[in-house]
């Protein structure tokens, strides 16, 4: 590709309102451009590297015995009531009236059309398993889209479904997704965490995330540097420090006054705060909840959640709290009569905890579980956090941010069942489809891609996602012997199958095509030059090369190729 | 592909209510599944064949200069009130609101968004000229889905758009596409007509649809078999018979007792048809319109919406026709006052015409134009029919029905003058960007295909749209020596690059086997039985042939491709 020809621009200045770096550099190096809030359209290069991401994708999924297929994104709203999804998803679901009235919605996933689908043409176990996927345009109505590609509101998607007749065969077709996903993303030049995840309310059993570490990513991973245990921290299980055992003590009060918080509260009494015992209310679905759970440790909603199978759950605020009775920062379950109680399992194993009292700037000492105080459900609702200890080993945990870029799934029978979506068996026994589900955000991998890959300078490509894989360009292009030795150079690598972005503008200084070429970030650079060619020779520089060589010029195919198949290893 | 292992099933019946045969083949195949009215799911094997087309198109779009993007669906309707065309679609476009109550469309074409795109980066003459192109979903609320893939609701389209500093440089870019798009078609193995097609109301110039000819299809072409003239219905033109020219009679009144149809009243004086006027009167946005044409002629609505500069144009009802003083059955032109009045051209050519006298049962003999009747505006405005004369040669024209797949339109500076997306010329004047457009119905084109080769049996792809290239039908599987040879043969075609499905069904019949064979319709099939393989051979059969012959298992993969290199001249 031609630079003069190529219809984006580059911006020499930093977009206002981006705030990360692949937004800020995507938008910069004119690979993107944005539409409506969370809404893009992909530039020519942008679509060469989402076209790279999607074809390594297809073959993976091709070689893991799935099959392509494409579903529509205007659907029926009446699909997604049956399974209540059209609730569930709520505000973020884009939903409109169709000229007849009729509610149709943009379909943010694909389930209830796939088990349509597979329910009218699978009748027999014969014809199980199943792995069918599309590359399709999604829409989400975010709250707040953001990051450029990371958060938007189309996006394009990679979306797998499995098909299986027994728990079983749901295993083979997960661990195959599970390693196609393994190797799209090492083909891709993107390592990523593989995160043990949560399950959700659907009932799945096995989820887990894959996720490219960065600082800006929305997620965190909790990683044990031992045993290579990894968990998404909504997921994350921890051995936490086992206090002594003591003898139980009496409960009594203790005057704490202006005491609201367990820092202070520590502090004044001169203990540890995995000694206090700490109080947070949630309602869920409209029910107030009463939350115990060690000073030292934060609760995980996401395992609260699921613990009390809520739908929606939240903090409560403070006229809930005072309507149920609680006395801010003085607040504990003991004698609290009327109200669900949740106690986290940290809480069984120590003695003699410091407790809210339950009168303003009043605590109890010697408080215990379960002599003082009891529990509806007890169970783990701690979050998991770097300092604390591995589940399986022992070591140290550890955490790092990062972007959820893939996500597989065992959905289990709920779709299959609120659909009608059977089987018979060999003895004629008629079931439901076992089903799995396995997304990869192919717009947002790239962004991902980018957020991980960068310098000051610009974007550092990975060779197998770049748009282009050498960036040519020719200085003082006017000098007669440049532009020939540059159009022969440009036609060779295309002859070799080099994909290059020649930079034949006239009217562009020689620091504007660095810069450009830094921003853009391909992985080789070649450089044209009246200087170079008295020598019969180009430079070459990788991106991330301190220094730039030198090599003749019918060498130059020879040592791009080179340098590209060491990249790919 | 494992006939066993695909999720698509054929269907032994007809479904119901698919009236054309591609609609009814496409669902018999299992190449299409229907979601909701005008949705579809592309199933694995229609898929295939559409990633076929795109591919050849995305070769000759990207031969001809085109750069690749991707542009969003979901847009702002603030950005199509801006040129008005919300209105203009109506209720063709879907629109809802986002959550925060910002409304937003489904783009049906992408015109508004390149605009905006192209105005965000060209600046100088020196960008231009540029042809930008997607593959893509687009969504259109058609009043009355029809025909399966060939009247949707959402759809692929491949839609270019260009941008020029002149006329000149238009007129390049508009042959590149049109030779593109006849290179496209031909490689799909389609013959298609260009016709010169109606510019409609935005101004531009010139205007070409390119149809396959199918007896289904809902638009007409007019032909010329001698000098290749062709043109769609609504823009063609022709010559009609000239009348002899008579001194002028006298006007005078005759009596024509229920005499209400050109017919009737040509039968009645015992005249040519072509001796009468014709009295049509329209409502044309809201404002009334009374249409005199020759008898044996029809109005061309088209352009007669072009005459008027009309945006809205329909047929008057009896209500408005009586407000208007009009006597049905007996109305004309003649001392009609306070009434835009329009006249074809065909009515200026003769004398002495039998017209309606404005009162009824009455008509007048000796009208002649314009002694009798005026005219606001005198234009061609009739409908050119077969057995009417070429306008280039003078030949007999002829009709016939087709699928539009294609359209190619010049746009001029509409939309660059209302988003304000202008360029400096070479003097540093500032000027609109001109602009074309270029569309191709990829979902259609699939349709259309269908729709124009299939037989009773089913269809007959063309090689170059087929899912698979060969069809291999496995006669007792379960014979050991046919497993054995099938597979080694299965293995041996796709080593060679041969794309091949491989009916490997152990419990359907041969009968079942070769109806699905002739049903989904590859090029070539194939058959391995225990009789064939006693003499070493295997049935050869090219989907149109009445025979079968039958070639060595080795020689098989050398027949299958000669069969294809002949099938694709």
């Amino acid at each position: 590709m031609r630079f003069s020809r190529m219809v984006s621009k580059t911006l020499r200045d930093d977009p206002p309102d981006a705030e990360t770096a692949s937004h800020r550099l995507m938008l910069r190096a004119g690979l993107i451009h944005q539409v409506a809030a969370g809404v893009y359209s992909y530039l020519p290069m942008a679509l060469r590297s989402l076209r790279k991401i999607e074809n390594i994708i297809r073959e993976e999924m091709d070689a893991a015995g799935g099959q392509e297929l494409m579903m529509p994104a205007l659907q029926p709203q009446e699909l997604w009531d049956q399974t209540g999804r059209k609730e569930a998803f709520g505000d973020n679901m884009f939903s409109l009236n169709d000229r007849h009235g009729r509610k149709m919605v943009l379909a943010p996933t694909h389930e209830e059309v796939i088990t349509n689908l597979v329910k009218a043409n699978v009748q027999s176990y014969r014809d199980l398993p199943q792995i069918l996927y599309q590359i399709q345009t999604k829409f989400r109505d975010e709250a707040r889209p953001r990051a450029g590609l990371v958060r938007v509101r189309e996006f394009d998607m990679k979306d797998a479904y499995s098909f299986n007749a027994d728990e079983e065969s749901l295993d083979e077709s997960y661990q195959a997704m599970a390693q196609a996903y393994r190797n799209i993303f090492r083909r891709c030049g993107l390592p990523v965490l593989m995160a043990e995840a949560d399950s959700g309310a659907i009932g799945g059993k096995d989820s887990h995330e894959f996720l490219l570490a960065t600082n800006t990513g929305e997620d965190t991973v909790i990683t044990c540097a031992s045993c290579s245990y990894t968990a998404n921290a909504e997921k994350a299980e921890s051995t936490i420090s086992e206090l002594p055992s003591e003898p139980e003590a009496t409960l009594e009060e203790v005057a704490t006054p202006n005491i609201k918080t367990i820092s202070a509260l520590a502090k004044f009494l001169a203990v540890d705060e995995s000694k206090t015992l700490k109080a947070v209310f949630y309602m869920s679905d409209g029910e107030p909840v009463f939350v115990t759970i060690r000073g030292d440790l934060d609760v995980n909603e996401t395992k609260l959640k699921n613990a009390l199978h809520s739908t929606d759950l939240r903090m409560a605020d403070g006229d809930e709290a005072r309507a149920a009775g609680l006395v801010a920062g003085s607040a504990s379950a003991i004698g609290l009569e009327g109200i669900k109680k949740v106690v986290d399992s940290s809480v069984t194993n120590g003695n003699n905890f410091i407790a809210g009292a339950n009168k303003p700037d009043t605590h109890f000492k010697g408080a215990n579980y379960p002599r003082d105080f009891q529990a509806d459900i007890v169970a783990d609702i701690a979050l998991a956090q770097p300092g604390q200890n591995c589940p399986r080993c022992g070591h140290t945990l550890e955490s790092t941010k990062g972007i959820e870029v893939g996500h597989i799934f065992k959905l289990g029978t709920f779709f299959s069942e609120v659909l009608g979506a059977d089987f018979l068996d060999s003895e004629g026994q008629q079931h439901p489809i076992i089903m799995g589900c396995y997304g990869i955000g192919v717009g947002r991998l790239l962004a991902a891609a980018v957020e991980q890959n960068n310098d000051e300078n610009g974007i550092v490509f990975p060779a197998p996602v770049a748009p282009y894989q050498a960036h040519m360009v020719a200085l003082n292009i006017n000098n007669e012997e440049v532009a020939e030795a540059a159009e022969k150079l440009y036609k060779e690598l295309e002859a070799a199958g080099i994909e290059a972005l020649f930079d034949d503008r006239e009217d562009a200084a020689a620091g504007v095509k660095f810069n450009d070429a830094d921003l853009i970030g391909l992985p080789v650079r070649l450089v044209v030059s009246p200087r170079n060619l008295k020598d019969g020779k180009v430079e070459i520089k990788g991106r991330m090369d301190t220094e730039a060589g030198s090599v003749p010029l019918d060498g130059v195919v020879a040592a791009v190729q080179e340098r590209l198949a060491a990249s790919a290893e």
